[in-house]
């Protein structure tokens, strides 16, 4: 064992991938989702903070560390707009999972699957306590990088099978539809965002503009719909008509966060919301008549990539996929990492002191 | 291009022995300190916000963040005083550089010895403005992890040739003196802390105690001796007695973290000291006058990982040192994140896909 102390699994974005098809996306997102819900359900036990970001002109860095007390994760994760043109995701990330009790690293992990992953499985869930029951379509806007996922986390929790597909450009639209073809689903590509919503008991927006933008105005919105709203999630971009948000209740990841990088950064500080993780500990009800407009104000939590870490790193063990880095110093004696370089194969300070010794 | 843009830097811990080596220790230590000076002469072009740490019952896990706006470095590190008793080390750490422009990772490594490197050169670069003139011989108490690295780094920056060393553990002093055997220093094993302090123009301390303790006492600091306070690097941790901060002038990183985790934690929060980048700047003065005592209040900082990073990024370009990770998800079409897992060879989505077209 002590041989190993050095090593840590690492999920390549080749062996995520090989994960989530081994698995299968829709099992995968149910099962993410208990995970999801485990950890939302003992919301108490973690150390929240809002992220730490670091701004630039052209985009942000931020690490998003959590902690349970028994396990600690963090992702990096990046938002560069103007990436795409140079052949570059606007987002990418990887994370860390450690053991509290040493701070050593249990695994390292690609994360930009993963956070598409569960994103689309966090908008599940908060569905599955806030859609109107029976729901079988959604109104899907915004076509880009999120979307497949929402449609496929939907199918998989929600029973989903009706897509209304709007974006400004018909070619997003014309790759989800391809990429979603023969996956069970029935797909209406639309020709505006009010097209889109007709008959649409869910309506989710992922569009990916980084300005205060209104994708929903007040009369696309009936009563009884539920908003997965998804695209806003940094100051300064929004998705929705504010009195859209004055009309429904609203739901939220973690309060001092969404209030900054929501759609609710358009209402006043106070302005009453619920959280997520109290319906899913019981605590909170959801929807409770069905004329009630929900909205799940999503912008992403530290908790649900702790939640993703802690899902891979079990199934890793189970499926063998990933390799491991020489990450960790692990010298003989704990104290004597100077020894380490010194009796390194081939060092030139053994050398050096063998000189010393003859000279 | 676009064939790599999903391979990221690594360095490993074998890769690292490999690159010190090659270098040698001391020219590694010289160099080090140039990009030290450097990025500590651009101080102000520096985000700084003190560490992110996550506290438990038996250690710490950190995260330190900095960007120069250029680039963004973070370090994770871990403190935890009971991993010896397992046979793990009481610190590990690794560390990631990254493109301010993309936000895409540039490098990760390994950072438990470039730590120990980064800590010794940034000690060393300290003394060369606040070491007495003529300096060639150290106390070196706390023979543990860290001894021979400050020891290292004060012969290649110093001229440091003496070495007085003394440990509460005789094993610990007998590792470090048979380490640094051959290497060109007149060692001498002594029996106190008092014993160690005789002659020597520099006194190092680099104790492991995770309490307040006194390594050195007021009657043990003698008039134009330059301390290089090393240890004392935690709340609740410190290594000298107050009178001796009392009658010294204090050179700190980044006082709102030293105030904290410094030795200067037993002082009021108000009290004079000067910052190590204003010496390296020419905006401060450093020793002035023989008598003087002067202080070096080591922490450690995140530009100085931030420094670290930078060289061994530009050191593995030439040395070929690393290896590739498959870190970021990198899809033809960078919104077709779910197409990308599509067309992964032998994706079970495919498959599902041709029965649905077939059926």
């Amino acid at each position: 064992m002590a041989d190993h102390l050095n090593l840590v699994p690492f999920v390549s974005v080749h062996h995520m991938m090989q994960l989530v098809l081994e698995i299968g996306v829709e099992r995968f997102m149910d099962e993410l989702t208990a995970y999801l819900e485990e950890d939302f359900r003992r919301w108490e036990k973690f150390d929240k903070t809002p992220r730490v970001a670091s701004h630039s002109r052209e985009g942000v860095i931020e690490l998003m560390p959590t902690s349970d007390g028994r396990h600690y994760g963090f992702k990096y994760v990046n938002g560069h707009p103007k990436n795409t043109r140079e052949g570059r995701q606007t987002v990418t990330a990887f994370g860390v999972f450690a053991d509290v009790g040493n701070g050593y690293p249990l695994l390292i992990s690609e994360m930009t699957i993963l956070t598409a992953l569960r994103t689309a499985a966090t908008s599940a869930l908060a569905a599955k306590y806030l859609a109107p029951r029976g729901a079988d379509c959604m109104a899907l806007i915004g076509n880009g990088a999120q979307a497949e996922f929402q449609a496929m986390a939907f199918k998989a929790l929600l029973g989903i099978r009706k897509l209304r597909l709007y974006d400004i450009d018909r070619g997003a639209t014309e790759k989800c539809r391809r990429n979603l073809a023969g996956l069970g689903f029935e797909m209406t590509a639309c020709a505006s965002g009010e097209d889109a919503v007709e008959g649409a008991q869910i309506i989710t927006t992922a569009t990916a503009d980084k300005q205060y933008a209104t994708i929903l105005t007040d009369n696309m919105v009936g009563a009884g719909v539920h908003i997965n709203a998804v695209g806003g999630d940094c100051p300064g971009k929004t998705e929705l008509h504010r009195d859209i948000l004055l009309r429904s209740d609203i739901f939220v990841e973690y309060p001092p966060q969404t209030r900054i990088e929501g759609e609710i950064q358009q209402l006043d500080k106070d302005h009453p919301v619920e959280e997520l993780w109290r319906l899913v500990a019981g605590k909170a009800i959801g929807r409770c008549e069905a004329r009630q407009i929900t909205l799940f104000d999503s912008v992403g939590f530290a908790t649900e990539d702790f939640s993703a870490l802690r899902y891979v790193r079990d199934k890793i063990e189970q499926t063998g996929l990933y390799t491991e880095l020489d990450l960790l110093a692990d010298p003989d004696e704990p104290r004597d990492l100077f020894g380490m370089l010194l009796r390194f194969p081939g060092s030139s300070l053994l050398a050096q002191r063998e000189k010393g010794l003859i000279l």
